[in-house]
């Protein structure tokens, strides 16, 4: 018998690649040797590697930071955040950040799932140490005595599975869950699209209905039933499922399907009066126009008042009839609702007529101290001008005239749009260019000065315009840096404020309200077609408001591995087509 | 507002390059676009879009061939079978071809789970709807009926889960389970690693392990038996996953769980006497080498005997004793055992007394006709030459003269050698050449002539190198093809056989035996190190041979889909490790 061991260059040279322990420099090596990929570099951060545990021998000068949750406001929190001022610990039930907006793509293939997500303990890592992450759940936020109580949710030996957590500063960044709204059958019968999970249930539902209608025993009318999808909700989440399935059944299942390809049918329904009507009127009706097109039927106007095993209910509100449709398989995806730690935390803290928790303009916990909440789980209660407006005629009219001079007005007009932001809004929408139009007589006239009754009758209506912000990515994650940027410069603004006058006390608020810019949204509406609002009014619908699409989300993953995933998946749609395996 | 439709040419050209149909001409086009990746064809294999639903006009010439199984043996069948011939039917609970060798790269991420898994409707799309696929369940054989009762495993609406499919000929190519040895505990507590599925739950799970003693209510012992991964198994697949946990704890969770990485613990408990013990010992020498250097526990000569929620009780075979350790997580990989659909029909076959369904060398099912089974569920009973020995002595005698020449024993040696393949072995074990030295006298001198008793002695020791086959993808894929040679060409051989001559009856037989060749096997060992037992007895060990491993498999992807999934996650894992997110 013969035999050779390994050689000793093989041997060396492997070691040597496989030891540098830096991404981009690996990155940079197999690219040169591929030969002919252009890198940009959205962002550059460098990678520290973790040396040793971090001591805690100067943590009773820092203050305890605690979030809870892991998702877009929470990670953009931690990766704004300094944490050499803080000692930072995190707790969520999940391991990993999920790009959500991505979960659609997920449904069906276009995209794995494991493309979308990033391990918690990679993005930290960058913090050398400075971040601590417990996988459990907070089942209690105890605000009397600031602390949390968190349970473990790994199903294992031990049982210990609960434990306490103080912080000096609490981060709610808990998220929301799926709102049923108390329909009969919906949890039990229902898909969600909330979660990575939820994706991948759906996806194997998806094959699962498709195999089924196949088999040899079943009637025609069996087989439509089976491949009867229907999804609740006609906002941009349920929209872009409808184009993904549609997509993935025209594209890639009638070739594996042959035989069942014309049963298929996509209902969509919704209870407003259009889909998509969070976007803009025409975005709305293209997207209607493409769905008739493409033979996905639309219900609007129409409200699920049951889900059985077999059928769904639903009812006309127009005409107030009610009929059952059979079905293979439902996706819910309406609204959100808030989660039971939530709830159970705004009764002990009085927050009991509301549907989410309120926080102020600075997304501080309205009725309790040093707890901050951000994203989905909560709104701002934005405080209204008319509320205020004796006080900030007093403050403006500094010689106590009586009458506030158009100067007098100006001099806190930037604070008053600071502090108010549903001023703007307001002021864009009757096309005025500046606040001090408001002033103006109703024969729009510039008036010298104006009495508290001509005040407060100029500005009665600016608080029209206010509405809560939507519970998007883009505005968790805003809010994330907000707070991050506010914790690192707070020692700094509490010798130096940096916010707006305060109306009602003296002095400058600490910090600059968040404001919230809103860069547009997308809904991809299948067949290569998207539709996006962009700022500025601009809408663009069609194939190469697509190629927008996949460029912003490709610049937007949270790292460089969900990136060259995500489009290496993109590129191996296009070539291969989406899998249809039933894992 | 302002806004703007899609731009025509755009259109057209995505709908263009969208519509093109053939995945390597897709290829082709991004690879020009890329510049610079070679391609080599390892196979070419055109594909045909599936045209209309296959009428079954002609189907009373047709006889109907039934596979059950879609794992190595059925999909090779299925892939080589001309099915112009045969009505052909496929039933599995499984939709995709998995392909298994790789599942031990799956539990830890190096490779994902669909980069190894084919659907099977893509497969047998190539055969032009020649091929029907039901997704269902096999729950009895009716071998008196010639038919099958089948079960959809889909959760649904239909209360018609049932149906019965008949056949002429039937392929059972089932595969096994896992065998337990009825040890108390096993099924409760253990993961498995034989379907995909399994490789899932295991990377979970160990992402869990992780996690949970990360939490900061444990202490140091409990941290240590959450992190202490138990394999029991020695064999390649108990090996390779030991490897793989090795180096993702090494390479990757080291870095994200620093804390404790000096508390991870790796047990392999085998109850042989060596690791590997079918490979070279050379080999089983170098791997055990291999992991005292990586810390990998190996506990030899060891049965585990029950397994609780909290411990594993091992017993030391030579020294009587059982001790219980504690763990956080077991993978059960030890050996298979029947299916209890495989079980129900021997006893209807009685085929009573053994542990797997027996078939002739043909891989004919014993004892009943028309039925033939291929891969783990069936060992191949090969006749003995001793059991002959007096008819081969007879017909090899042609002049009746009671003494047999060597000449005359030469004319019937090609068939024994091909009838009876163990003959080979035994010669290649002595280091013989030819059969008709065994012939020779003790003292090796060469005789004419020898008579019955003389020839019986001769060749009294050439059954004793009679094993079974191993139940490996390479024996299964071979046993596909060669079944699937043998039904192409079943009409042409009934007229003109071409087996070798039948020694208990007159004439040849229609085939040739099944021969298995063994094209070697490999064993990777974690560190980007791999042994390989190659034909010709050749043994290599080392880094080089990764890289053999490495092309082997790629070659030996089923499609080109999953060639390039695969190598891409190898890339992958080589630039950015293995992902840890919980999902």
């Amino acid at each position: 018998m013969r035999g050779f061991s390994s050689s000793f260059f093989f041997n060396r040279a492997s070691r040597a690649i496989h030891d540098h322990s830096s991404s981009i420099s690996k990155l940079l090596l197999i690219c040169a040797i591929s030969g002919g990929a252009h890198i940009s570099f959205s962002e550059t951060q460098s990678e520290h590697s973790v040396n040793s545990v971090q001591t805690f021998t100067d943590v009773k000068k820092k203050k305890k930071v605690l979030v809870l949750g892991t998702g877009w406001a929470g990670i953009s929190f931690l990766k704004n955040l300094d944490v050499s001022s803080f000692d930072v610990q995190v707790v969520s039930p999940r391991n990993y950040f999920a790009f959500t907006p991505l979960l659609p793509s997920v449904t069906c293939g276009t995209v794995e799932a494991r493309s979308i997500v990033e391990p918690i303990r990679n993005i930290i890592k960058k913090k050398n140490g400075g971040i601590q992450f417990w996988e459990a759940e907070c089942i209690q936020i105890d605000a009397a005595n600031k602390r949390v109580v968190c349970r473990s949710n790994v199903d294992n030996l031990l049982e210990k599975a609960e434990f306490l957590l103080d912080y000096d500063y609490l981060v709610v960044a808990i998220g929301a869950q799926v709102n049923t709204f108390n329909t009969v059958g919906v949890m039990e019968h229902c898909h969600f699209l909330k979660e990575v999970e939820d994706a991948q249930r759906i996806r194997k539902n998806v094959i699962d209905c498709f195999e089924k209608a196949s088999l040899p025993n079943l009637s025609e009318e069996e087989k439509r039933t089976n491949l009867h999808f229907v999804i609740v909700g006609g906002g941009p989440t349920g929209v872009e499922f409808a184009a993904e399935l549609h997509d993935f059944v025209q594209e890639n299942l009638v070739k594996l399907y042959p035989k069942v390809q014309d049963l298929v049918r996509i209902t969509v329904v919704h209870s407003g009066d259009h889909i998509l009507n969070t976007y803009d009127k025409r975005i709305s009706s293209f997207a209607e126009q493409k769905f008739q097109r493409d033979g996905i039927e639309v219900k609007t106007g129409c409200r699920v008042v049951g889900v059985s095993g077999k059928t769904i209910d639903i009812k006309v509100k127009s005409k107030g009839e009610t009929y059952s449709v059979p079905y293979g398989m439902v996706v819910w995806s309406t609204g959100t609702a808030t989660r039971p730690v939530v709830r159970d935390y705004m009764e002990q803290i009085g927050q009991t007529n509301r549907h989410t928790l309120a926080t102020d303009e600075w997304l501080r916990v309205e009725g309790c101290d040093n707890v901050y909440a951000v994203g989905d789980c909560a709104t701002i209660n934005q405080r209204k001008v008319m509320e205020d407006i004796a006080t900030i005629f007093s403050i403006a009219d500094k010689d106590n005239s009586g009458t506030l001079t158009v100067k007098e007005f100006q001099d806190v007009v930037d604070d008053i749009l600071v502090r108010y932001p549903q001023v703007n809004l307001y002021l864009r929408s009757k096309h005025l260019h500046s606040v001090a139009d408001l002033l103006n007589d109703p024969q729009k006239n510039e008036r010298k000065e104006v009495d508290i009754e001509g005040f407060k009758s100029a500005l009665s209506h600016v608080d029209s315009q206010m509405k809560s912000l939507p519970a998007t990515a883009q505005v968790a994650a805003q809010q994330g840096s907000y707070l991050a940027a506010c914790f690192n410069r707070m020692e700094e603004s509490q010798l130096k404020p940096e916010g707006p006058l305060r109306f009602r006390e003296s002095g400058h608020h600490q910090f600059r309200p968040f404001q919230y810019k809103h860069f547009g949204q997308f809904a991809p509406l299948g067949g290569e077609q998207t539709a996006a609002e962009l700022p500025g009014d601009w809408v663009s619908m069609g194939h190469s408001t697509q190629w927008l699409w996949y460029s912003v989300y490709a610049s937007k993953q949270v790292s460089w591995r969900t990136r060259v995933l995500v489009v290496s998946d993109w590129t191996r749609k296009f070539i291969f087509g989406r899998d249809s395996s039933r894992i």
